[in-house]
């Protein structure tokens, strides 16, 4: 059967905790879908196993292997070329080892009907940036970052149409560019100081508040909370209140990704940047200052160029869409 | 007759003084050449016509125009998109107007046998990027980024084997990334402060050395020419003599094109960052401390993996190498 005619593709996103089998169509509708507990295996081999066991009834829902065009896996430490999962600290079964979890989920997958079943897999970011451009707010685009605000901040860039693996498949990683040079910069995991994460992660907007508080008497609703208790979220609910510090800390933070945004364009002069995580939630109150941001400190020849957009996957399982898209490809 | 079997093509070095034309063969071989001055003509119509006639000769030397796949053409301000100089400040003819010179140039040789003939235009440091992967150290290179060190700091940078261009041909302009960000920054050309240019080019590496004479008494060959007088080749030379301070000049220039070149890996995880331009002629003297400064600053995924080399192309006439090479695409 020709390729272009199997109308279903799987998408798999692989987190820490669950990890979700999804069946989507050509349109981006999941129509089907279950999860296992990603944790709950001692082995990448007994994993994989209980997988396809969970997929095989989705799968007959759609009429069977045969429908299916491939599947693609979101998981973090993924590499694109090798198909593997290269030492995730969070995922017991592939700590501190190298697991080659596309080979593996092909090979299982290939004994249903006998014929060779195409798996791809990726980091979390590079099929966000795949799900845009197959269903989300980057149909139609060839040159976009996809910018991740999460626990930490990731990216997928897409440049002529196709994700950047760089030459060993770790491209991508903008949110380890260095915002503050020298000894001043905020610690960061990656073992560095100064990242972009630092400061515009979920974890570094709630350090930014931390601060913030700490040396001033400023009134505002986050003292409310002890501050080693205070999230992302809170800012964005207060910042939403209209409390003037939670909105300096938007617009400390925008100020740190638009300027971080006017050296990627430097770079790849992309059509779109596209924010996706909780912290897009506060929509306006941080989209604006990252823009004005963006065209003060951007070269004359890109100002007022770039589109600052939120992902149109937000609402959606959008992991695994973008997951499914991969095997689109 | 099939255009793989033209064994020529043509690269055109426009510069603001002089504008080279070359005939190019299959191995990288300049086998023809003239030249005419860029700015010796009153209108863009003009020029495009005494290139003309200048090229026919080298033309027929070849067998003619059956024998050239195309032309390219490496230029200043040029959109390899619209194939236009866009408004160009050195050059009196393109200087406020956009002007569509890969089409004039197109028709022009078009009429030489009636059939059409391919121009492709971009600016010099894609040329450069262009040439290193045809003929240069870049050869089977998929992902790399060439940095040209000249009055200013250009780039071209190569993904997935193509030239980034951005959504908008103006993509690459890796030497206005911002270093120093603040009002501590050196004023750039481009109107901002803090880009990388303003420390790295020839400019900056004078600047820092006239920084330097004039904040300290410490001796040094520097000393031997009045201060305003001193050029980046003075620090080569100092520092190939031993001279303490000219080394530390390139101590700091490398320092700081060691950070650029980390966070350029965390966007593209080049297999090799290419230098190319005078300051190269320093050899080791300049290339150690990007080396070790780029390991010392970049991400440990990425440490210890990309090479760091001087352009291949240094003694050839590569600007009219890589344009010809853009023909050959």
């Amino acid at each position: 059967m020709d390729k272009t005619q199997k109308a279903f593709a799987i998408g798999v996103d692989l987190g820490g905790t669950n990890t979700v089998f999804g069946i989507v169509d050509a349109k981006g509708n999941i129509v089907a879908q279950d999860s296992i507990k990603t944790q709950a295996y001692h082995t990448a081999e007994a994993f994989v196993e209980a997988g396809v066991e969970r997929l095989q009834p989705l799968i007959a829902q759609v009429g069977g292997i045969e429908q299916v065009a491939g599947m693609g896996i979101g998981a973090p430490n993924a590499n694109y070329y090798s198909g593997a999962i290269e030492t995730a600290p969070n995922i017991a079964w592939a700590h501190e080892r190298v697991v080659p979890l596309a080979r593996m989920f092909s090979e299982k997958l290939s004994t249903l009907n006998s014929q060779p079943f195409p798996v791809r897999l990726t980091n979390d970011a590079n099929a966000a940036a795949m799900g845009e451009m197959a269903y989300g707010v980057a149909r139609g685009m060839k040159n976009f970052i996809v910018i991740t605000l999460g626990t930490g901040v990731g990216s997928g860039i897409v440049i002529n149409g196709q994700l950047v693996y760089g030459h060993d498949g770790f491209a991508g990683e903008l949110g380890h560019v260095t915002m503050v040079r020298g000894k001043e910069g905020r610690p960061c995991g990656c073992g560095r100081t100064g990242c972009l994460e630092t400061y515009c992660s979920a974890t570094g907007v709630a350090r930014t508040a931390r601060e913030i508080l700490a040396n001033t008497d400023r009134p505002s609703l986050l003292r409310d909370k002890p501050a080693d208790q205070i999230e992302s979220l809170d800012v964005s609910i207060a910042a939403g209140k209209g409390d003037e510090v939670a909105n300096e800390i938007f617009q400390f933070t925008g100020k740190m990704l638009g300027e971080a945004c006017a050296d990627f364009a430097a770079f790849s002069s992309p059509e779109a940047f596209i924010f996706f995580g909780g912290l897009c939630k506060a929509g306006d109150l941080i989209m604006k200052p990252i823009e004005q941001s963006y065209n003060q400190h951007v070269m004359p020849i890109f100002r007022g160029k770039a589109k600052f957009l939120i992902s149109g996957l937000m609402n959606a399982n959008a992991a695994v869409l973008g997951a499914s898209a991969l095997a689109l490809r």
